[in-house]
Parts: C-alpha cells; structure tokens; sequence
C-alpha cells in the first residue's frame, strides 16, 4: 500500500465556510485550499475594491461567483460578472478592480502560492459567497 | 518586449456562457479554459448522474457551484453542496455522483488534461450555472 502522501493536514473534502480568511490584500480575503500544484482560494473583494497591477510566476486562471469585476490582463481590460473567466500566464500584469456591490472570485494558482505562507488571518465573517443555503 | 507566448488561441477575458461544452463522460459535459499548466472546467453532472471511481495523474481541486454530490475521494466520502471543495492528488481514485437536482462544479486540473483534445462537442445548451443573470 502506497498512498501518495498527504501535503497538509486538511482532508480531501472541505467547504469554503469552514476554511478561515487570510487577509491578502488591504481588504481583500482569501479561503485558501492547498494541495501540491494548485493553490484554490475563494476571494472576496469589496465594493470598488482595487487590486493593483502586479505580476508573479504563478500562473492564475480564475472564474467570478458573484458581483461585477474590471479586469485588466496585460492589454486586455473587460468588465466581468457571474461565469466570467480568466487566464494569466506567468508573469503578465493584471489589476482588478471590484464593482459597486463588491466581488466573489474563485482564484487558482500554479505552482502554489508560497508567498502567502505568512499572511495573517482576516477577521472571521461567513463567507460571502454562497449565500442563503 | 517579450510577451510570454500565448498557448491557444482564446483572449485572456472570457465568459462560461461563450464556451462550448464538452462531453467528457456519458451526459457530463465541461466548459474548458485551458492554459499551460491549468485546465479549468465548468462541469455539469445530470440528476443523479454518476462518474465512476478512476485516477490519473492530473492533480484535480474543485468547488461546487451549484446542486450536490457525493464525493469520494480515496477512503473518505462526503456529501456537498455549493461551496463544498475537494482536493485529489495524483493518482488517488475519485468518484462522484450528483445529487436528485444533479450538480454544476468547477473543477481545475495540473498538470493541464491533454487527455481531453479528442472529446466530441456536446450539443449546445446555455450553462446552467450562473442562472438568470
């Protein structure tokens, strides 16, 4: 019996109300999944929220779950709801900024984002996203 | 000025909703985005449809978007909702089945799912997640 080894203590299955905040940015939230290559983190943004222009070596594909986004990725600027998309290969700009009624994104990363190791918790507030189950 | 190279011919902004469906297993259908080390896919599940417990070596993360599913992931089964995630390193044997409302997950695979470039287009329906925008 060889089961591939486990990389963190989380099990298999979770639920994004059970995963506790880390402050990514200002006011911006992240419920973090790790596993070995990918780094899922469901993220709220606030009202008119603003994520900077930045870049890093991880590649990010992404999908918005709720509210209204502008992104900018590299020359690319599109306004995005529900069911809008995202893929920013290694190293290319992007900002985003989050509309009137704020933003839930899922964001995933690849390789994992080890630079987020030593964010610090957010204040626990339930997850924005899914609401009224 | 070296852009990074662009994988496929899709812009970086898209929308679920302009992504045509895959049939990745019997009535299962999936909404690709591919990028060079992510395959991410909106995947919807019928009522009560059933994928059947296999492995392979894509490391596999996903978020339900919408309906339920019981999950099983190597010895360890659960029932999820929207919001539930799971987390299926290499070569640990999956399976799913969806709930009486069936399901509509994200799910994100790396490396990226090459095993997918011969699939059949499935026939044409608009998502069934997100609703009523």
């Amino acid at each position: 019996m060889s089961e591939p080894r486990e990389p963190a203590p989380a099990p298999a299955l979770s639920d994004v109300g059970s995963i506790r905040p880390l402050q990514i940015w200002r006011d911006v939230t992240a419920r973090v999944l790790q596993s070995e290559l990918i780094t899922m983190a469901v993220v709220e943004i606030p009202a008119d929220g603003l994520v900077p222009a930045h870049q890093h070596e991880n590649e990010q594909v992404g999908l918005c779950l709720a509210g209204s986004l502008t992104f900018t990725v590299g020359q690319e600027t599109g306004e995005l709801g529900p069911g809008g998309m995202w893929r920013i290969l290694a190293g290319v700009r992007h900002e985003v900024r989050a509309g009137a009624g704020g933003a839930v994104v899922v964001e995933v990363f690849s390789p994992v984002r080890d630079d987020w190791a030593g964010l610090e918790h957010a204040p626990e507030t339930p997850p924005r996203w899914p609401g009224g189950s």
